[in-house]
């Protein structure tokens, strides 16, 4: 990306080992981000010309001389932290804490080979080389599933609880289906666009709220005996996001929140007097990756619905402009 | 209290059963909060004049018809707010969000007699009549070892857990001692005040930081090989404390906060990379009030050594203005 709205794809130096604990991965797919839009958008900025994706999937080429797990030819899927998953932080399931992490972002994933630092604590192998129609829900593991699960465990959602998910992007989808297999009884998706309802209800919503701010929140109360939700996914990342979520949470209940917070400032008295939890961050991708990959692997989830719409990487630039523009809710890119 | 530094003692209509789940009792103990501070320094409005006291304990006179479990004659400690501990929100451990609650400050503690609300879901009763030296530490368990106590397991502190305290206040200190009993590794109190930290230490703070800000929290951590504590107890309710809280956890730890928040706003980008949980706001004292009352009665703790004056209730401004000075940790007011 060359500056906001202008993303080019063009050759580079080949990715190769520079560390003895990386890897270099042919890349089979990457995609665009939510986050990515924020720098597309001009709303933050980066040290241009930036190269960009943070989320791949791809079968292992080389390997430096002190990986020990992974092995050239490997499919992996790796978080969108590359992480040593040994450190205390790591050992807490915290790795996009990790006290040695690398941001996957400025290694430039949306490419055809992709160095990965820290292999062994970053990359995850499947079982065997992937059938091509699982590469899709393997690629979301790397952020928007492991994001939106990540929200979901944060708002501890589970058995007999009412969980709202406010933001129906990728992620905010993907904790909807995180949800219903965290057990919850009750899922209620907050979203105005017809064909995000239909996936959000597919992937386990048991209710629709159109409204937002105020109005949402009053809704979310109707249909939790006036109390609030137990449970509240944030996937937005917006002051009004972030205080629906508050808001909707009944006391001592959770709200996991995973949307970037851009300009949001939490009013202590107001969280104060909510009694909520408040949880959230980048997702520890990693901690959740091997139950992920074989949720897939077996067939029980299908995350990699949240593409719909998949280019050559050559088209990256139209990819961008779709999820810009909301024709699209997610994006994937063939190299 | 008449407005801001304006306290009076002065005869009232005594309290009588109102509804028929009230008590209404013979208070035996009461004192000054730090939250009565706010108002009494002019930061929060009350409507004039103001019955004063949320803390007490003392001896049923009478019950209405509709009290079932509590009898006259019984010494007894209730939380601060009165609730009925019966509906969802008090049987998932959040008495302080029933949806029924009435806070105690209205009805002003700081009196000879009471009327308790809710009397059968508020009061708990000591197995016996307290000798004299358990009333302070019975009496404290009404808020101010609640609330601390809150905190602590609001910051989820714990065996191998290293606790930073921020606040040095009588919730600062008790949460210290929580910390300890709930079996803390590592305890640090943070406080510039010598003989504040003589009763951290004897509570079981094994470390004290006088540094506050920036300083404090690398001087945290630099105390926990520098990733930052578990859990910190936030009990002060300003920016900088709670922003000190924050900064002070590594990712993944637990923020409780007990301070009244006044003109906090937490920075939602900073809370997001901090991966802290964020927890807190009006303790439910009614879910620990058997546990401690026990902890108090077979002299496990010993909390009301945080009261360092005692008054005659008539000399209540007295109590308000050392507290003000930080002349007093704590006063303890008797009818």
């Amino acid at each position: 990306m060359y500056g906001p709205g202008d993303v080019r794809v063009e050759e580079r130096e080949a990715s190769r080992i520079v560390e003895p604990t990386d890897a270099v991965i042919r890349v089979s797919a990457a995609c665009v981000c939510g986050s990515d839009l924020w720098p597309y958008r001009g709303v933050e900025d980066l040290p241009w010309p930036a190269p960009m994706g943070h989320e791949y999937a791809g079968i292992v080429e080389e390997v430096g001389d002190e990986v020990e797990t992974i092995k050239p030819g490997q499919f992996v899927v790796g978080s969108f932290w590359a992480t040593d998953n040994t450190c205390d932080i790591c050992r807490a399931g915290y790795q996009s804490g990790c006290v040695n992490r690398v941001p996957m972002g400025m290694l430039g994933a949306q490419a055809d080979l992709l160095r990965v630092p820290l292999a062994d604590g970053t990359l995850v192998a499947t079982p065997e080389m992937p059938s091509d129609d699982l590469v899709p829900s393997l690629l979301s593991a790397s952020d928007v599933l492991g994001t939106g699960w990540f929200g979901a465990v944060a708002a501890e959602a589970g058995p007999g609880k009412a969980v709202g998910v406010v933001g129906d992007g990728a992620v905010g989808l993907l904790a909807v289906l995180a949800a219903k297999q965290l057990g919850a009884e009750r899922i209620v998706a907050m979203s105005r666009h017809e064909s995000r309802q239909r996936l959000a209800r597919e992937y386990g919503a048991t209710d629709v709220v159109e409204e937002r701010g105020d109005a949402g929140v009053a809704a979310i109360k109707e249909l939790t005996d006036g109390l609030g939700a137990h449970s509240v996914v944030e996937a937005v990342g917006t002051q009004e996001s972030m205080m629906q979520a508050i808001q909707a949470t009944r006391p001592g209940g959770h709200v996991g929140f995973v949307g970037v917070a851009h300009d949001v400032a939490i009013d202590g008295m107001e969280l104060f007097w909510s009694l909520a939890h408040v949880h959230g961050g980048p997702a520890p991708v990693r901690r959740f990756l091997p139950e992920l990959i074989d949720l897939i692997w077996n067939g029980q989830i299908n995350p990699g619905k949240v593409f719909d719409l998949e280019l050559p990487l050559d088209e990256a630039a139209d990819g961008y402009r779709a999820m810009d523009q909301r024709e699209a809710i997610k994006v994937l890119l063939r190299p």
